[in-house]
C-alpha cells in the first residue's frame, strides 16, 4: 500500500559503507573491464572467473559452475538472518555504438551458430560491479552486521538463468534466505531508485506457433487450405486480447514477431509459423492473456477447416516479478534513509520489462524485492516533468536498456547501487527482530 | 455437351402459330393493362382474376388458389404426352421511374407492414402475357397438337412460390408432365433467346445470423464479449469461402446484406445480427459453401470466446436451376428452327440470379428446360461486340431485372416469348415418340 | 509524486464540523429522497428545486437556472480564498433493481423521445446531499473560516453539464476560484476515499462514422463497394490501435459500440454506420488514439476504393479530468488528518471511467482537485487482498457505478462525505497563507 | 459464338495423314527418349538438338539458339499461306514418381543455384513429339498443300520463353503467319480435344510486396509500426478482392503464396515480404483486379501509418491466351471432321492455368489458335458424366499438369496430338482462299 507510509525505524547503514569511498576508484576499473569483454548468454566464463577471484581475495567462500557460469559467495558473521544478493552476468548480441574508449568490439558465436556482436547493452556489468562493491563492503565491515549472505552471480538473465541454478540444485546447495534483494540500472537520472509493492516487472512468455494447412498450387485454393490466409486471421484477431481481453488498468502486450510460411508466389504452403511473444503485469492478467492466445489460434484453424490442429510450443517463460509488500516497504524505508526521501520512488504501475530474478523468490518460497537505480546523465532529463515521467516513462530520446548507445554513467551509479544494495541488506543484517519479520 | 448439336428434326410449329398475328395488338394491350398494375408476392388477385378469366374464355379448364393466388389451366387434345408451360406473376416494390405511359404508380402493404411501392420491375408481367399468348393459340389450333398442357400460372417466384405450389398438392391435383418449361425476359436484345444444359441459374440461401457476445460498459471491454468485434471478424472471413474455397472455374457469391448490433457508442451490446445471401451455381458448390459459412460463424464465435453459439436460421432457399440435358437439346433444335440459328445463344456459364422454376421438375422428378429471350431494344447494343457479351455479361449501362427502368419492348418480345413456348412444347406436342424419348 | 509525501500541517477541520452529528439524519432523509425522485439530464427540476430551496434556508445567495437546470450558491465569511465546491445532479435511463425502500419507480421522456425508467445510478443524489450538508456547516460555522463559498450544483454531468454552464457565462457571473473541488461516491469499502495527483479520470470521446459505400445487388458485388465489408475491415483494424499504439504503461480504450447497415440480406447497402467510443488516460495518448482512429478509418475507405470519403463526426468528448500536484497534495493531507492515514489511498493509475468536473478548472484557469469515497458495505469485501484490490480493481461482484444494483449504504457514506469535502475546503479557508499558494 | 456453328467445309487433311501410321512407332521411341532427358527451362540444349537434326533429316530450313534454346524449322511449298506451329520444350523441377519404364532420374541446377529433379511433368515432350510427327508428314506430303510452315520449338514457356524468343528478333528473322497454332496435352481422356472461342487460359501476375514498419522492441509496440500487423491486414483485406470486385460470371485468383518477415518474438521486425500471383480470364478482370491489389496494399499501408510506401515489383506476367473467334471455328471445324463431332468439346469458360503462347499472336498482330487434347487413359473417366466434367473440371484423382505422377499415354496421344496439328494447319495450306480470310 503505497498510502501506508513505512514508520519502522530503518537500520543504520553508515558502518556497511565505512570505506567505500576508497573504493570506488576501483569499482570504476572493474566496470569498464566487464564492460569491455562482454559475454553472451551462458557464455560468461570470463566474467564469472573475475568474479571468483574477486570474492576469493575478499574472503568468500565461493561456488563456480552453477548452472554452468554461475558462481555463489557465501559469508557469514554469526547467527542470524540469511540474505540473498543477486546480480546478473550477460551481454547480448548488439553492435555497441556508444564510442566510450572501453566499448566493446567482440563477438561471439550465437545460440544459431553465427558470429554476432556483443555488448553489455542492458547494464549487467553494472550489476557484477555493484554487487562485488557491496560483497567486498560486507567482508570489509563484517563486525558491523550479524548473519549470512549469499551473493548470487547469475548467467544468463536473458534466457533464463535464475530457473537453471534453482534447476542446478541452488535450494539445497546453499543457505536459504529470508529474503531475496535484486536491483536494475535503468535509464533513469543517476541518483534515483523506484520499486513498488506487488507487481514490478511484466510476464514474458514466448510461443512458437505452427499453423497447418495443405498446400497446393496457387491457382487452386480450392483444394487447398491456405495457412497464409490463416496466419493472417490468427494475427488480426490476436490484436483483440490486448485491445478488447485486458482491462485498461491492467497492461499486456502480445507481439508477432516472426511469420514465415512459403517459398513461391504460385505454391500455397503447407505450414505458417509465427513467433509470438506476450507480456502481462499480474498473474491473472497472464492466464487470461494465455489462454486468449490459445483460444484464437485454435477457432481460427476451426474457421480454416485446417486438416491438423496448430502447434503450439513454449519457447520461454519469465512470471511476473513480484514484490512482497512488506519487505518492499522495509527496503523502501532503507533506500530513503540511504538516498533521501526526494529519491525514492514508488514506480504507479508496473513495467512492461521482464525479469528472471523473480525465480529464486518462487523456488525458496521466500519473499523478494527488486528496484531500480538510475545511470543516465542528469542532464538528459533537464526541463523534463518529474511527475509526467512516472506517468508516461522514459521518454525514447534517452537511451534505455538494450539500445547500442545504452551507456550508465559509471562514477555515480555505481555508488548508488553499492548503497542500494547494502542499505537494503542491512535492514535485515543488523536491524531487530521486528525489521526481519514479514508482517 | 455443347458439342454434341443436336441433330433431330424439330417438330413443326408452324401450325401452332396460326393466327397470331392477329392476337399479338390484343396481348400487347394485356400487357400494359398488367404492367400498370403489379401486385406484391401472394397479393397477385387481380392478375390471377384476369388469367383465369382469359383461360376459361380459351376453353381451358380452370383451377384458381393454388398457394394462394395460384392459376392452373389444363388443356387436353387427345391422347399424347403432359407438357408443363409456366409463368410467374408477382411484381416487385421497386418505384418505377420508366416514365412509359402505362407506368405503374401503384403502391401496396408489404410483408413487413409498411406501404411500398410496387412495379413489375422483372418482367413477370410479360411471361403472363406470352404465356397466356400461347394458351390461346394452343386453344384455337386444338387439331395440331396432341396430349395435355398444364399452364401453370404462379405466385411470387420472389419468395418462393413455386414450392409453394407443390405444397399445396399440385403433384396430386394435376397431370404428371413429361416436361416442364419457362421462360424469362432478359436484358438482352429482343430477337434472341439463350439457354444451357445443366445449370442455368444460381441457387440463392438466405440466412440470418444472431452473434451472441455479453455486453457491458465500453470503458470495460474486459468484462464482456464483445459482439461488433466477433461480426466484424465473420464479416471479413466469410470473404475467404469465395476468394479460397471457390475455384476459378466455379461461381459463388456470400453477401452480408445487413448487419446491426448496438444503440450507444459506450455501450457494448449483446449481440448484433447479420443477414447473408449466399449464390452457388452448383450444387456441390452450393454445399461447400454453406458448410464452409457455418464453419466460420461458429469457429469465429468460439474465437470471441462467445458465451452462447450463433443462432443460424434459414431465411430462404432457392435451389440450382438445372436445365436437363437432353430435353435442353430438344428445345434448342425448336428454338433454331422457329427463330433461327443465329438468334440462339449458349450462354457459357449459369447466370448467377436465382429462380424458383425447378421446383416442379425436381418435386415431380421430370426434366425440365428454363430459357431467357431478350427484352431490350437492340439499338442499345450497338457496336458491342456479341463474343464479349456473352463473356462479359450484359453491361451495367442497361436497364436489368430489378430496375426501376426495366422496360421491355413489349411488341417485339411478346411474339418472341409466345413462338418460343410453343415451339418448345411442340416438340413434345406433334412431334415423334423418339422426340419424346430422353436420351 | 507520491514519494514526496506532504508534510505541511493541515488546517483545522474540526470547527467546520461542529453540528455535523446532528445534521446528519436529516442528510439522510433528503438523500432518499433523492433517490427516489432521480432526473435525467437537463431534466432537474425539481432537484434544483430542493438545492435551490435548501440554500436559500442556509442563507446562501442562489442563482437558478445556470445551463437550464444549474444552480449556483455563493457564501462569503469576509476577506480570503474563494473555493469552488461541485456536485452533480442528473440520474440515468436505468431500471433501478435494488429493492430499497426508497427505490425509484420514475420513468421520464429521454432524448430520442422515449419514455424510460430513470436512476440515480451513479451516486449523483449522493454528491448532492454531501454538498448540501457542507453548505449547511459552512453556513453555520461561519465564523469558523474566512474568504468564499461558490457551491455548484451542476446538471447532466453525464452528457457534458460542466461544459454547459462555462459556455452559460460561469466565468463572468460567479467569483473566480483559487481551486475547484468535487468528489465521487465509488463501489469501495465506505469509509476510505482515494485519489492521486495527475490524471485521474479518463478522457472520453464519442464518434459517429459514416462509411459510404455503392450499394447495389448482392448477387453482383463487382458493381458495388460494400461498406458492410469496409465496416468489417474498419472494426477488425481499430482493434489494433490499443494493442499497437498504446503503450503498456498507459490505457486507452476503443470501442465500437453500435453498427448499423442494410436492410435486406441481397442487397448491399450504400452506407454503414458505427458509433465509437475513445478512452485515454493522459492528453498525449488521446492525441495519438484520435489520430489513429481517423487515419484507420480514412485508409480503409480508400482500402475499398469508397466513393466517397468516411464521415466523422464528434458526438460528445470529455477531456481527461487532471488532479494538480501540489493541491492533491495539500487535499491529500487534510484527508488523512480527517479520516486517518490508513483510510486515504493515493490510486496507482487513472481510472477508465470519464467525468466533466475537469471543465471548470480548466476554463477558470485554477488548480482542480477530484477524489472518490467509498459507499459500498465493508462486508462485500471481507476476505479481499486491499493491495490486490489496488492493482486489479474493484471485483465485479460488487456493484458499480451505472449498475442497476448501485446502492451507496447513506448513513456512513454521507458522513464521510461531508467531511472529506469540508476538510479539504479548510485547506483554503482556515489554512495558513502558505498552505494556500501553490507550489 | 458457340451458337453460330461452322458450316464451312473443312479442307481435306487426308492427303497430310498420308503415311502416318508408318512414323507412330518411331514418334513413341522419340517420345520416351524426350520423357526420360527432361531439361529445365532454358537448359533444353539436348532437347533442342534433338529437334534441330530431325528437323534438317526432314529437309526443313532450320535455325537454333532463338532465345538461347530455341529452334525454329521452316519449310515452303510453293505460294500460300504461312501457317505458324509451336511447341514448347522445357520440362519442371519435379520428382518423377509415375514408375515408367522411361522415367525420369535427372537432376539439374535451377535458377538458384540448387540442384533439383527434372521431369517433364507438364508434357512438353509431348508437345515435341507431336510437331516433330507433323513438321515430318508435312515434309514427306509436300505435294499435299501449298505456303509455309513455320515449326517453333520454343524453350522455356514455364518462364516465358514466348516473349524471349520475339525480342530476340522472331518478328524479323521469319515469316509472318496468318495464323499461329498450338496445342497442349491436358488430362482429359484421349482421343477428345477441347478448346473455346475467346480467352481459353488465364493471365498469370507475379508481384513481389515489401511492406514496410519499423522495428523494435516487442513490448513497446507503440514506438513501432509493426509490418507483421501490417501484412496480415493485406493478406485478409486481399481476399475482397475475389470475393468482392471479380463478378460471378468471372474467375480471378490472388493467393499470397509466400510470407516472410522477422526472426525473434521478441523484436518487431521493420519489413514483411510477400509473393502474390494473380489470375485472371479476361484482360479487363486483370486490369480491375491488378489495380485492387495495389490500392489495398497502398492503403493498408497508411492505414497502419507507415513510414514507407510498400514496393510492388512486378516477379513475371503472363497474358490471358485468347483464341482469335474466326481462326477457332477454322480449326474447330477441322477438328470435328478429322476426329469425328463427338471428341470435340467446346469448353465452357477459360481455364485458370497459364500459358505464355499468346505471346506469338499477339506480337505479330494476328490470329491465334490453342487447343488442348486429352492424354489420360479413358479408363480413368468410366462412370463420370462428360457433361459434368466440363461443368466442374476434371477430379483431383486423375494426375494433372505438374504432378509428379502426370503420364499421358503415349501411344494414342501422339496419333491424335499429330493429326489436330496437320488437320488445323490443313485449313489455310490445303483450304480455298475463303477459308483463309479472317471473318
Amino acid at each position: 500500500m503505497t498510502s501506508a507510509d513505512d514508520t519502522r525505524t530503518p537500520a543504520p547503514v553508515a558502518p556497511l559503507l565505512s570505506g567505500l569511498d576508497g573504493r570506488l576508484p576501483g569499482l570504476r576499473t572493474l566496470y569498464e573491464d566487464l564492460h569491455a569483454h562482454p559475454e553472451l548468454s551462458f557464455q560468461e566464463v570470463r566474467t564469472a572467473g573475475v568474479v571468483a577471484a574477486r570474492l576469493r581475495e575478499q574472503g568468500w567462500e565461493v561456488t563456480e559452475g552453477v548452472a554452468g557460469t554461475g558462481v555463489v559467495g557465501v559469508l557469514t558473521a554469526g547467527e542470524g538472518p540469511v540474505v540473498l544478493l543477486r546480480a546478473d552476468m550477460d551481454g547480448l548480441p548488439v553492435k555497441e555504438e556508444t564510442g566510450l574508449p572501453y566499448t566493446s568490439g567482440r563477438t561471439a558465436v550465437g545460440s544459431d551458430g553465427e558470429e554476432v556482436p556483443v555488448m553489455h547493452a542492458c547494464g549487467h556489468d553494472m550489476h557484477v560491479t555493484c554487487l562485488l562493491g557491496a560483497t567486498a563492503q560486507l567482508a570489509a565491515n563484517r563486525k558491523a552486521w550479524r548473519g549470512t549472505v549469499v551473493a548470487v552471480f547469475q548467467p544468463a538473465e536473458e534466457v533464463g538463468g535464475a530457473p537453471a541454478m534453482i534447476e542446478d540444485g541452488f535450494r539445497e546447495r546453499f543457505p536459504r534466505p529470508e529474503v531475496c534483494l535484486g536491483q536494475h540500472v535503468a535509464p533513469a537520472p543517476v541518483g534515483f531508485v523506484g520499486t513498488r509493492p506487488g507487481p514490478l516487472m511484466a510476464a514474458s512468455d514466448s510461443l512458437r506457433v505452427r499453423l497447418f494447412g495443405r498446400g497446393g498450387h496457387g491457382s487452386m485454393p480450392e483444394s487447398t487450405v491456405d495457412p497464409v490466409v490463416l496466419a493472417a486471421a490468427v494475427v488480426l484477431r490476436l490484436q483483440t486480447v490486448v485491445s478488447r481481453e485486458v482491462g485498461a488498468a491492467q497492461a499486456a502486450v502480445v507481439t508477432v514477431g516472426a511469420i514465415h510460411g512459403g517459398t513461391k508466389e504460385n505454391i500455397i504452403p503447407d505450414m505458417v509459423e509465427l513467433k509470438v511473444n506476450i507480456r502481462s503485469t499480474t498473474p491473472a492478467v497472464r492466464e487470461r492473456v494465455l489462454a486468449a492466445v490459445e483460444r484464437i489460434i485454435r477457432a481460427e484453424a476451426a474457421a480454416s477447416g485446417a486438416p491438423r490442429e496448430p502447434e503450439i510450443t513454449e519457447l520461454n517463460s519469465f512470471p511476473v516479478t513480484v514484490n512482497d509488500h512488506a519487505a518492499t516497504a522495509t527496503v523502501r524505508s532503507a533506500l530513503v534513509a540511504a538516498l533521501g526521501e526526494g529519491r525514492v520512488f514508488t514506480l504507479p504501475r508496473p513495467l512492461i520489462g521482464s525479469e528472471d530474478f523473480g525465480a529464486f523468490g518462487t523456488a525458496l518460497e521466500v519473499p523478494s524485492v527488486f528496484w531500480h537505480f538510475g545511470g543516465a546523465d542528469p542532464a538528459l532529463f533537464a526541463g523534463l516533468d518529474p511527475d509526467a515521467l512516472l506517468e508516461d516513462g522514459i521518454p525514447p530520446t534517452i537511451p534505455a536498456n538494450h539500445s547500442a548507445l545504452f551507456a550508465p554513467l559509471p562514477g555515480p551509479a555505481i555508488e548508488v547501487g553499492v548503497t542500494a544494495l547494502l542499505a537494503a541488506a542491512a535492514q535485515w543484517l543488523t536491524g531487530t527482530a521486528e525489521v526481519n519479520r514479514r508482517a
